[in-house]
């Protein structure tokens, strides 16, 4: 095929595999786009940014800025939920070119009047689009170009900026390229910034031992929103299955009154879209997503594709399981070792597609009864394109709605999970302890690829992961892995009470709990005081006033001379919050070192002393060089420097 | 859409653009695949390899290897020239799934007669696919494993080897997916590997003064074979315009017998399918072709898309050049500089299908005369897509047809010629000169996405570039540009005899020569012989024999405790052939130090010691450590070992 078009785009950053997935952002940040542009030869070229909401009907253009070897860019800041797509579109722009030839003519002493005759020409071509205001200007300078004997006025005319300006905001457009489209998906700033607390409601009463219910989870919302979080995250609240149910500590036989594993979803009370009757009714639920949300906290819900073996959905739509040879469903197993609690969801089946429907049903739901967030077990087990179907389904209806993917396994799998349409990931972050791997996984994270598909959220501990390092560990490693996980991603979790009551005991020799709560009812002492509470409170509400650990990408990490503390930069897109945050990874001992301050970001202009402000001390100290002396105590084993210029 | 395909493909390598573009080799070369390839939970999957010659009807297949972290490998070699497709196959492997579960389950000592049942379904399954060779052996074995009462025979054959096997080899690929198919383009090995030598005819006459002809070229066939080239590439030898003619050094001013340069084309005596007429006729040119080919040597011509102002085009096609207001033609001009000798092809131009139809029509013509290599002048200046277009017309006709990109200018647009379909590509080797910057661009060359299309081609110099390192350089230095071309690039050039007889005088203070041949001719003395004559021979013969110079991205830097010397490791793709290339950048002083030997790169078994020949002086010494001394002089600066275990 011949194609005229002289000007050839290549290399557009951000993209993900040519556009086959979408990048994410949240309302209001950018998406800063650049791209080659090419043409034969020496001529000037335009280059735009296209771009727009997937419900505008026309293309917004900002033009981009041409950089060092041919690269191009410019920005768009989304401001709305949905796709917006975006496309780069480049010219030869004749008009700049014509100027730009005949001034080095003119510097040259040539004599130019075949140039000015040209230079008409492309006005002409131009006066249906300019505006009115530049209509008289263009008419003119036409005429002044066309007429031999004002050739010297025409001189005058050529230099003009005000020329310049004509011909830069009217490009004659003849033989533009086009880039392919790509598309960006907007989420509202909840997929960036949440701060999530994790509680079973069966541990909820305040009588040890007695089932806990959602109207006792109500009596603990003052305290969870008290402490600042602002996602309250249940773990499964379906009936629970009664055949071969799991006895405490995951043993295989359950003994009378025991509870089972919430994740066994499924009994003769019903499946899916039914709620286990201890915990209460589906209006004592809507009533508690209510109470929540008028303290400030949206509840999450887990979304486990699995059944019990008494889950109704066995015997309605037995196709929707494996049946094995001799008659028996499939349970669970990764050999040697069986689930016979669980049944896995048979995807293979002949009949996915109801099985699929009915799976986006279940969303839609509890989306009906007020849930905008699904933390989703295990998404590694089931298929990557279910997930791309049901995330794009349920979004087209409710673009509020986030998915965090709960998969602990290798690197590809997370990050494919995430490129497919994952609102936010669990991490690796629970297992890097060390300053060589904080720093290295926050740079895999926030400098590569992944920043542009994949939104961290960082979780300490959750109830299936009691790390050795938190295992009868110090006050103050609490606070440092919780420091750790609040400043450097923006979206974090904690599974609670646990933690914040430093309960760690573990299963001798595993990275579980013992007497883990997935299996039996914990009595905590809901209304017990502590010094970890008082710094995460504090901690959280820093959070909610620094838009720079509002956003993980923003991360510079600093020199320091001490491999015992771990200093890094963060800032707000516009640069109008800046922290500087240092930690000690030493729960035990003092550390001291000097830390660098990264001043080629910092627009420092005149100033010769920086002010940092400690955010939980209110101290405040000058600072007058690149290099600067810092000290942790294992009691407050941080700063979060606000730096004032 | 519901695609209930559970592998999903990812991140294939080499690829360029999700296969917007295709990837080089030469017929025998390999392409090393890799992929990422998932699945959902643990199941264990198979991944092939698909690829056909564009001209096969059916798929090749081969089986891709796990490698760490989710990747999968393989490679296919290419036999044949034209495109290959390829493209990478992921399923579900049950048959293999199942063995991993039952054996695993054997080991842990679990009653599996219903796993047994499981596998004789899948059994039952492939055998209408398996060979009559393993007919029986699949049929007994569904008898056993059905039949209860040989439960302890069954456990046997669950363990065998062969039965893996059978399940390997006769995967059922239900649901399988595929990726995107990719492009490979393969030409013949002269793309990759090509010595040539570039001079201008008109200076070939062995009488001075004398406008030589293609029979005084004809003459110089075995000088020119005889120190090892295997290309002989001309300057235009089309009719020189005589309107506008430029004098000698580039003068506006042409006088009485002043030549003009041979890429002003066309004149009275015709355009781009005419001969200059003081060099011969068509038939004398074929004639030296032919002669050409007997010395083993293929003749390039210079493809320079551009006209005199006389060249016939001028009248028969005014729409094909650039018209101003003032009814004159456009001619060439970076302002304010002006080039009134040549009129730019109009590209823009209404009538640009039949202007590419006619520039197509040229290369068929010469290719009719037996040419199958193309120098293009300045392929820069004409529309990358014309490039695309009419390499793929050649291309489809004439698979042996090699273009190469005389493009000096900025490296995205180098790029982005190579990528855009041409054969091979100048480089800024030119004026690479410091160690840091030839191993710079020697990793960026080979270690990079350019490795997969762009074919790059060293000259030292050429009758554009008299670089000033070479400008009154001792003979020293002339022997190590071209050992350096010679051995990090197979392919190479110089513009002789100006190279072979170190005649570099510049115009003073430009990397330009003192009276170029461009504007006029020059009288050689063509029987001199030299030492660096003797040398290049002898580089050109060793590159001949060794593989491991024939190509160039098999390349590894070694560690040398001096910076005066270069040295890298250089092998074929069997590593049947191995390099260790030492060079001296000293021209005046003798140098020494300490090498490294590659022992990662080198399969040195139980040697514990390597043999090194020096394939200049044929030299051999025995080295036992991994550092080995070397020296260096002026007078022979440099070592080609080959390495001898």
């Amino acid at each position: 095929m011949k194609r005229q078009n002289r000007v050839v785009i290549d290399r557009i950053s951000p993209q993900l595999n040519c556009g086959e997935f979408f990048i994410k952002r949240v309302i209001g940040q950018k998406v800063d786009v650049s791209s080659d542009v090419l043409v034969d030869g020496h001529d000037l070229i335009g280059v735009s940014l296209l771009y727009k909401h997937e419900k505008d009907k026309k293309w917004s253009e900002v033009r981009m800025n041409a950089q060092m070897n041919d690269a191009w860019t410019a920005s768009f800041q989304v401001e709305k939920q949905g796709f917006y797509y975006y496309k780069v579109q480049g010219w030869v722009d004749h008009g700049l070119n014509w100027q730009h030839g005949i001034l080095r003519k003119l510097d040259d002493n040539q004599y130019v009047r075949s140039e000015f005759l040209e230079g008409a020409q492309i006005l002409k071509s131009l006066l249906k689009d300019v505006s009115k205001d530049h209509k008289d200007y263009v008419q003119n300078i036409i005429a002044v170009f066309e007429d031999e004997k004002r050739y010297p006025e025409a001189v005058v005319f050529a230099r003009e900026n005000k020329l310049w300006q004509v011909f830069y905001s009217h490009p004659e457009k003849h033989l533009a390229n086009e880039s392919n489209e790509l598309a960006v998906y907007v989420d509202r700033k909840k997929a960036l910034f949440s701060t999530w607390y994790e509680f079973f409601p069966r541990s909820a009463s305040p009588e040890p031992g007695k089932h806990g219910t959602f109207k006792d989870c109500e009596r603990l919302l003052p305290r969870i929103a008290g402490m600042g979080f602002d996602t309250l995250y249940f773990p499964p609240i379906h009936p629970i299955g009664e055949v071969n149910r799991k006895g405490k500590n995951n043993t295989t036989t359950a003994y009378e009154g025991d509870v089972g594993s919430c994740w066994g979803i499924g009994s003769q009370y019903g499946g899916h879209k039914d709620i286990h009757p201890e915990l209460g009714s589906v209006e004592d639920f809507k009533h508690l997503i209510q109470k929540a949300k008028d303290h400030g906290l949206e509840v999450a819900m887990d979304y486990a594709l699995q059944a019990a073996p008494d889950h109704p959905w066995v015997k309605s739509h037995p196709e929707w399981f494996k049946w094995r040879p001799d008659g028996t469903v499939q349970y669970a197993e990764n050999p040697p070792k069986k689930y016979q609690d669980i049944l896995p969801v048979y995807f293979e089946s002949a009949g996915y597609e109801e099985l699929w429907d009915a799976c986006l049903e279940i969303l839609f739901y509890w989306i009906d009864c007020g849930i905008r967030i699904f933390r989703v077990d295990n998404p590694h087990t089931k298929p990557y394109y279910f997930w791309q179907w049901i995330i794009t389904e349920v979004k087209k209806k409710e673009p509020d709605v986030i998915f965090l993917a709960e998969a602990f396994t290798r690197p590809k799998v997370m990050q494919q999970l995430a490129k497919q349409g994952y609102t936010q990931s669990y991490t690796y972050f629970t297992w890097r302890d060390s300053k060589h791997e904080l720093v290295q996984y926050m740079e895999e994270l926030t400098k590569t690829e992944q920043a542009e598909y994949m939104r961290p959220n960082f979780w300490p501990n959750t109830p299936d992961i009691n790390p050795y390092h938190l295992q009868f560990a110090n006050e103050s490693k609490f606070i440092q892995r919780y420091v750790l996980a609040a400043t450097l991603s923006s979206s974090i979790g904690i599974y609670g009470p646990n933690y914040e009551l430093m309960q760690s005991e573990p299963l001798p020799g595993r990275e579980e709990y013992l007497n883990s709560e997935k299996f039996q009812i914990k009595a905590y002492d809901w209304g017990k005081e502590n010094y970890l509470i008082n710094v995460i409170t504090r901690i959280n509400l820093i959070r909610r006033a620094q838009e720079a650990l509002q956003q993980t990408n923003n991360i510079r990490f600093c020199n320091v001379n001490n491999d015992n503390l771990i200093a890094f930069y963060k800032f707000n897109d516009s640069r109008t919050d800046e922290l500087l945050v240092i930690i000690s990874l030493d729960t035990h001992n003092s550390q001291q070192g000097m830390v660098q301050l990264p001043l080629g970001e910092l627009n420092m202009g005149n100033y010769s002393r920086i002010r940092v402000k400690d955010l939980v001390t209110t101290y405040e100290y000058d600072w007058y060089s690149e290099w600067n002396y810092v000290q942790l105590h294992p009691n407050l084993p941080f700063h979060i420097f606000k730096l004032i210029k």
